[in-house]
């Protein structure tokens, strides 16, 4: 582990060397892939693109169109390629996230108010504010600072993410309220802003978001739904969201002919080849007609720019490389930062918002690649598993063969992991003795490779360039997504607020508090976190409602006009008050348990095979059912791409008597289950 | 059982005779319940009221204004006070259904187009239709008409609920679509009916449509929820339906006062005391205007709506009659038929549409009663058990106590049967030996009291009154009923619709024929008819598609204008199809499981014990879990109050493994809940 003590770039250093050792196979694993590649990449694609589009809006209706949709497009686009082909990290997506728009705003307002700034000068005070930060991103690389990231516990990060759910969600109702009334800045006169359209454009505003609200949250479900064949089905699951943007803008346009143009509203950004947008690429030019004052003032936007940055930044490239996934090539946190500093830079100075690692679609991209490359697995192990079994070879030379594809197509791997890892399944061909009689005739090649192929990302950098290749392709169709509603992305904001809930268990403590003490029961019936049985339930509730106090203060503070600004500190202020104000109110025992501090778990990031907890049912992936690719790895995923951690199993006697229920009813599944895998792949 | 070939009135007869034995005990029991029986009173009268409210609404939009809310509730109101007093199944509740307003409006359309009658007419003839009808129902319960009645198997019934189901839907539907264009018969010049009012009214009328629909639909889950108290959870599952009306209606009032008053529309009603709600009360007087050819004529629907009467009427009465229940005084399907001759001639002459015994209510009301009498006999039980083992008596004089209770609690039971009955609290008590022990330690009285209390209604007049007495009550308060948007009308009408099927094996079996292949097995794993597993595929689609086909002649017939009124015959001549058509093309074996004849298991209507199926986990109310009252009988029962008939058993060898998840589950079950109701009742 590269502690902060070391020389400078020595973390950047042996990142360089860890990822330039594979850079050649990052590209060769990516076109070997054929056409395939083009699944997770359209996945992806679609996932950043819509909430790229829609913080745009948010951020123009912020800054009275000064940044639009066009600029957070062009920034995610560049940003994206440049990391796809020089960053470390290819797992990891960037994108304009929400932290930055809400940066972009307070820089934007406190301009306006400075009569020497003036919204004139908006964009070069933000260029410098991000020329600041880039030397602050760069200072970090050098001095090797992403090692304290194992200071952040799960307590920062849950703060962090329900922050985020709320700001998404009074985005949503802000927005929506916002329809009923004629936005600012914009000439009241016109027919269109007479009490009776507003109000008919504020009614297809609560409809539209309702809708897409609705119909998303809705389409997640599609993969358990029993109607549509499999690929339909995943189809809705993974596309569900874009596709109710397109339908719900669709139906926008069914409305009858006499309602004026205008009603409902739709995006607002101008196109890209207009003057407007184009003055944008000239920001460099006007940096140093900003008043020497404010050079140095954008300092302290920067320092919080920085801040959330490397914190989003490296927790997303965390989420990425969660260790369940098995990545085979090293991770490069310090050199991403680096890469993060110049990418940061190029926006400032293009006069356009800087992207940064994105949740969820990181472990989303991961999650993706892992599909594709078990796809690929199992093709070829099933194909050597027939070949050997027509040849009438002996179990384990059958066995054998499967093992070499395996390790050849794993290539980081070696044949003692292997034969860990394919465990179960060489007990499935060999069930007993040595291995010399013929394969057993339950033995089904399709059934038992699907059930115990461990998890492999198939690690590469085409998907992620190719990505963002076709968010640059949105600017060109900047006339396409102006005609989405802007209803339709508030709608699209609350979905994005609900969606990020589950799994968090801050979220999950807070139910807790609202919950009849005799129904408490029910949380041990479903799958629970453990922490609900081994800590007591005055324990929870005090660290929850610390927590929860906390929250409001740091939401409170993002309410006020100017200091607002200053809301990260609230956020690096949580190491001090977690490493020496909690553990003196706190049992070291429940903190285990309620703060799990996973970031140090990780040892430095390196994906070492820690202990897993082995009553953690839902992250083994060996014990997974043979099922649909895609439905295994939604078993230890939340929609959001964190890893569930999970704990069903009751303490004392009860124990037994659960894992004979969870144990009779993997038998049914496997019982039942197993026709539907032979027919649909 | 009485035959079509008995004496005239030895039907009628036999009932009499049966009721008349346990009138007196009909009154005392329900004045005896003390203020307990106000419970079930107002879950009644709510379920009624919401529905007669609705059915007004269609009717006045369907009559143009000549019959409309006051006048369901006043027939809803007269024939429950009169069914309730001299009526013979108290448990029966009577009300203006679907069926009565379509036949009411094929006969408003139809007096309309007739120059001879016109809209003046309409209720003079409508008046002979009724007397009419009487006349024929007194004829039918005169031959004892009613024992043919097993003759209609599920088929139909089922058919019949999914027309009323798609009937609800369309009413939605149209009532929803209608809000965006002015009412017929308006002065179309007024303000309100300008194009951009109209929009706003039904961009209202969606979102307060939906926002009815989906609220009523989640408030059905509130007593699985997690959190508030017990009769917190109670009241919004048990009220949640008139809450979210209360609630929506509350809401149009919150709208800005810019928009002009009539934009939401509101229910059009006249007030009970206006000149032109009065002049209906007089149409007696009116009956010989009717031109002698159209007296005639009328008995043509009136044949229909004697059928349909009938029908429905018998059904509903079936429905709350459901062996389960135990019920102890006997049937009266036969007088049921004259009184219903009765109310109808009366509401004839009184110029209001008649009304009949009604689905969900009838079933639902029995439920409630059941679970107040679970709350009577399980307190004096539990009393007698602890006093009993305070005084130190041996397990058999305590067991013999508690049964003197439940048998001198259970008037029409005897020794045998109650000792059959709680064999399996005896058994919790006398767990070996003689019962000359003391009660073992394991014994908790009120944990193993909920847990083996047979199902016992409490069978009584005063509930049906009374809240037949507050449906009168409710024409006094036309002013408040005035104030409902009638868009929250047509959510009320799609969520009728949604809820209606549920239960409804042909729904189940019409999903199961656009389920993958693949993924029937998923039916299997959750609770599931039996004929899924006994009946090959293809015979349950063939069969399915026939009754679908059959659906939708019937559906396309109500939408003949004048012929359409013929629709019933339809129905009729399922009975022929059914009995000589059907069994040509499928299997008595196959015909057994999928059209499962429910009434001929009844054999004449007398709740014999009959087999009650041993594998028909659902019913078996001695099995049922210790838990809240209430929900002990919503395992049994849908949404509706129709019984479930489920299977969830596997055959072969899984039957095995999903035994023993059963009883784990039991078992963790019986551990963890037990505290609940200890806290809670």
């Amino acid at each position: 582990m590269t502690g902060p003590n070391k020389a400078p770039f020595s973390g950047v250093a042996e990142d360089l060397k860890g990822r330039a050792a594979c850079y050649k196979q990052d590209w060769n694993h990516g076109f070997s892939s054929g056409f395939r590649i083009l699944a997770p990449t359209l996945y992806i694609f679609f996932s950043s693109a819509v909430p790229v589009i829609a913080f745009g809006e948010q951020l123009s209706k912020d800054t009275d169109g000064a940044l639009t949709t066009v600029e957070t497009l062009a920034s995610t686009a560049i940003c994206g390629i440049i990391h796809s082909i020089i960053g470390g990290q290819p797992l990891l997506i960037v994108g304009v996230a929400e932290p930055t728009i809400i940066m972009y705003t307070y820089i934007y307002n406190f301009a306006k108010s400075q009569p020497n700034l003036g919204e004139k000068m908006f964009l070069p005070w933000a260029g410098w504010v991000c020329v600041w930060t880039a030397l602050m991103l760069f200072l970090m690389a050098m001095f090797n600072v992403a090692a304290i990231l194992n200071k952040f516990t799960r307590f920062a990060g849950e703060l962090f993410g329900m922050l985020i759910t709320i700001l998404f969600m009074q985005e949503a109702v802000k927005g929506m309220l916002g329809e009923f009334s004629a936005p600012e800045g914009k000439d009241q006169s016109q027919p269109i802003f007479q009490f009776q359209w507003l109000y008919v454009n504020g009614l297809l505003g609560v409809i539209f978001s309702m809708g897409v609200l609705y119909t998303s949250l809705a389409s997640r479900e599609a993969r358990l739904s029993l109607y549509g064949t499999g690929w339909q089905r995943s189809l809705i699951a993974d596309y569900g969201v874009p596709l109710m943007v397109i339908l719900w803008t669709a139906l926008s346009y069914s409305l009858p002919s006499k309602i004026p143009s205008g009603v409902p509203r739709r995006l607002f950004t101008p196109l890209p080849w207009e003057p407007k947008s184009l003055q944008h690429w000239t920001v460099a030019k006007d940096l140093f007609s900003v008043p020497p004052a404010y050079i140095f003032l954008a300092i302290v936007p920067a320092a919080m720019v920085a801040g959330l940055y490397f914190f989003d930044h490296s927790v997303a490239s965390q989420m990425a490389q969660q260790k369940e996934f098995n990545l085979k090539n090293p991770s490069a946190y310090h050199y991403d930062i680096l890469v993060l500093s110049l990418t940061t830079l190029i926006c400032g100075l293009l006069g356009i918002p800087p992207s940064n690692g994105v949740l969820p679609q990181s472990p989303m991209h991961t999650r993706s690649l892992a599909v594709l490359k078990r796809q690929l697995l199992r093709k070829k192990m099933i194909r050597t598993a027939k070949e050997g079994m027509m040849q009438n070879a002996t179990s384990s030379e059958v066995y054998g063969k499967m093992q070499d594809v395996f390790i050849k197509m794993d290539l980081g791997g070696d044949s003692v992991s292997a034969h860990n890892e394919l465990k179960d399944l060489k007990n499935a061909i060999i069930p007993e003795g040595d291995g010399e009689g013929k394969v057993p005739e339950v033995f089904d090649p399709e059934k038992h490779v699907e059930a115990y192929l461990p998890v492999r990302v198939n690690e590469q950098r085409l998907s992620n360039l190719l990505q963002s290749l076709l968010v640059a392709g949105c600017i060109g169709v900047t006339p396409l997504i102006q005609r989405i509603p802007t209803s339709v992305l508030w709608g699209y904001f609350a979905y994005m607020s609900i969606d990020s809930v589950p799994g968090n268990q801050f979220w999950e403590r807070i139910q807790l508090l609202f919950i009849t003490p005799q129904r408490r029961y029910k949380v041990f019936e479903g799958a629970h976190a453990s922490f609900v049985e081994s800590v007591p339930f005055n324990i929870i509730s005090a660290f929850t409602l610390f927590q929860l106090i906390y929250l409001l203060l740091v939401f409170g503070m993002t309410w006020i006009p100017m200091a607002g600004i200053l809301f990260p500190l609230l956020f690096f202020f949580l190491i001090v008050i977690r490493q020496h104000f909690i553990p003196k109110y706190f049992d070291a025992k429940h903190l285990r348990e309620l703060d799990a501090a996973e970031y140090e778990e990780l040892e430095g990031f390196t994906p070492a095979p820690t202990e897993c907890g082995g009553d953690d049912e839902s992250v083994r992936s060996r014990d997974a059912q043979p099922e649909y690719a895609s439905e295994i790895l939604d078993e230890f995923t939340t929609h959001r791409g964190e890893l569930k951690r999970r704990n069903s199993s009751f303490r004392d006697g009860r124990l037994l008597q659960l894992n004979s229920v969870k144990m009779t009813r993997q038998l049914t599944r496997n019982m039942s289950r197993a026709p539907e895998i032979m027919e649909e792949e």
